[in-house]
């Protein structure tokens, strides 16, 4: 056990009764920063992903929870290769590209195209094959920032629907405008799609300030051709991992209070805000509740693994634990970075929402307002709730989420401490309310 | 000629009498966006420089300037290669890396070394042979951001002293923190320099996230080691160019007001602030003069060639102009971004404050404030001035510069219109001033 662990539990001294909640302790952040500093980014079935599950391990056995365990699941394995971009004459200009997730490779000596530009998926499902064949699809849609993400939404079907509404049209590949809201000259990734329909096109994106720049071109070269390569490899089926730790409850073992986040992420930054910070903040949960006395309910922490491929642990663990769901009496996770949380959505029965109310008069004194019912959790956990588990979403604010998510740029010095000891704060008042209540959130 | 040009310069009418200047025009701006857009990265020696050089003469001709030129000089041409930086066990991360400007590659395979960290060039300056023989250095100097840019003054000595402090050790290699100031995960490139008294050993930086990580995981694990390859090519000596164009002037042609800034750029961006906002600037100040009426005396502009290899263009200008430099009246450079301006300096003899307190009175509705008598005039226009030739420097708001300077991050969309029009109101005010007037700066 590393000494700064002990030292921290031995240090932390957390009274949560009434408002004298302390926010002053640092567990999640030096979590966080372990994960992110010592295995760093962890792809799904990388060799990387295999030192985060052992990690994971180790570390929730070192913070004193009851039971530690992985349970596999096979998934396909995809790895990026180096990508280029480049505008041929009269610029003769490098773009920063990277590949999305997923990706098939160009051939090994790229593609070289005219390039057309439509300024929405919804555009180029209006186009005609004869304005597409054989050219580099360009998708320049710009995305707003605001507090509840709501834009990455409306606009992430530019990167997981382009490769096929492209492919339709007869393009030889397609590059987006990266779906992120900053003007820092990193590409976004991020899981795209293929359809069995179509032929399978490379998919890549291109930094925001790229895409100012390939449109700016455009309009003095309509005529403008790219040279497109990239090497990603699709090895096949290989094996991940969900890690499940727990705090056995005192009183109602058999209940389960599932709190989560997902311990892979992408690979070109070292996926602090996605999703260290939520590995972090559950991880200490479950840990600081039991200083504190054994919950009467089982408090059950799940990093979920290869959320980002397309929830695949979620999947997995939903599969393996069908028969046990109807005692998952709550899940939650946080994954939507490290920022300050500001509203408490709840997914639960109508005669649970006076326990919400309840709840959110705890939670009030850390700035957290009531929101809606209609929480689904987590991107994980929706998994869960589509299957009668309720849920409650801790939101956090987003605003800047998207600067950062999926690119090279999040790393753990983008982590604000005291924003994450809010989390913490609302994470332990919220997961002892439930763990110890009898309450049937389903009613 | 461009549409938009014509189109502009027909539309552009400033009226200069007292403080009646209009700031609405956007010539600077749009010729920055033409440099930034048409040629981009244009590192000096290189096709894109010659590029940008044929550029800037069709641009200077269409501006109607009555003369345009080139003059050559002789360079040794650096070409990037590929970096790539590995930290090896236990932690199998890549780090963000660049090749320091001038640096000699690593051998094909690499360098696999174990890494010490030195906190500054003057802790590597007091360590011994012994600690670091073999080894590669690692300079973490953090930079401090401020208004005048001084901390770059300070801190640069890292980056242009660390691989000839480094190998007088023994090192291998030498690693820095990037000179900068942004947390963003781009690496700052930048000139460095060899002693012909010591071996020459390959020098790069990483970004300031990357160098707070190494950090970290140096303090995990002293014993530490990197994997280094760069493959960058010093093919030789090849021409670059100075651009020249001049208003001539109307009743005292052969007194020359030199206005400046420089061509080239560094390759990883597309050099928007470093400098082709200086460029576009000084190209409308002359034309939006001419416009006016001729000017007394001649304006000359100057776009310097290899600025960032070591003001090479500035030292063949002033070697090729000698016998004329007593003819040179002013000179000023506009290489430090695109911000707001927000101080006059000068470089005159003590006769001539009353003229510069005259002048500041004419910029003091741009908020601009008056400073001192110690201005270089800017990094080429330095050369001039240790010549004897009078100056002012226009100084603009370097708070933000160094978070994109010498980086990939250093694109159009980073330049403000709105500073660059009250830079471009300051500098016809200023340059005005000195053309249609008789004042001997010497003095």
């Amino acid at each position: 056990m590393k000494i700064w662990l002990t030292m921290l539990i031995a240090a932390i001294s957390i009274n949560l009764s009434a408002n004298e909640l302390k926010l002053d302790n640092s567990l999640a952040y030096k979590l966080t920063e372990s994960l992110t500093v010592e295995v760093g980014p962890r792809i799904a079935g990388s060799a990387a992903d295999e030192r985060a599950v052992v990690w994971a391990e180790k570390n929730l056995t070192a913070l004193g929870y009851d039971k530690v365990w992985r349970e596999a699941f096979d998934m396909p394995y995809w790895q990026r290769g180096a990508a280029s971009l480049t505008v041929k004459a009269p610029f003769h200009q490098s773009l920063v590209v990277t590949a999305l997730g997923g990706s098939i490779a160009t051939p090994v000596n790229g593609i070289d195209s005219n390039v057309v530009m439509f300024a929405s998926l919804e555009q180029l499902k209006q186009a005609t094959a004869k304005n597409v064949k054989g050219k580099i699809v360009f998708i320049n849609t710009s995305m707003e920032k605001d507090q509840e993400g709501n834009f990455y939404g409306e606009v992430v079907g530019v990167r997981s629907q382009g490769a096929i509404e492209a492919a339709k049209l007869g393009a030889q590949a397609v590059i987006i405008r990266s779906v992120g809201t900053s003007l820092n000259r990193f590409a976004h990734t991020g899981v795209m799609r293929y359809s069995d329909k179509v032929t399978r096109i490379p998919a890549a994106a291109i930094s925001v300030p790229d895409a100012i720049q390939l449109e700016k071109m455009l309009a003095l070269e309509p005529n403008l051709s790219l040279h497109l390569t990239m090497q990603n490899k699709l090895p096949g089926t290989v094996k991940s991992h969900n890690v499940i730790a727990e705090i056995t409850g005192s009183t109602r073992p058999d209940e389960i209070v599932l709190i989560s986040a997902h311990l892979d992420s992408w690979d070109q930054g070292t996926g602090a805000l996605d999703d260290a910070a939520g590995v972090g903040l559950v991880m200490a949960v479950g840990a600081l509740i039991k200083q504190q006395g054994r919950p009467e309910r089982t408090i059950r922490v799940v990093l979920f693994g290869n959320e980002e491929g397309g929830l695949l642990g979620a999947k997995a663990y939903a599969a393996k634990h069908a028969n046990n769901l109807d005692k998952h009496v709550f899940a939650s996770e946080s994954d939507f970075g490290a920022d300050r949380i500001w509203r408490l959505d709840s997914g639960v029965g109508e005669k649970s929402l006076a326990f919400i109310a309840d709840l959110h008069k705890k939670l009030a004194h850390l700035d957290i307002s009531l929101g809606n019912n209609d929480a689904y959790g987590g991107p994980d956990v929706s998994v869960l709730k589509a299957l009668g588990v309720p849920v409650v979403t801790l939101l956090q604010d987003g605003t800047d989420y998207f600067d950062y998510h999926h690119t090279a740029n999040d790393t753990f010095d983008k982590v604000n401490a005291e924003a994450l000891a809010q989390n913490l704060a609302a994470w332990i008042i919220t997961t002892k309310a439930v763990a110890n209540s009898d309450i049937d959130l389903r009613q």
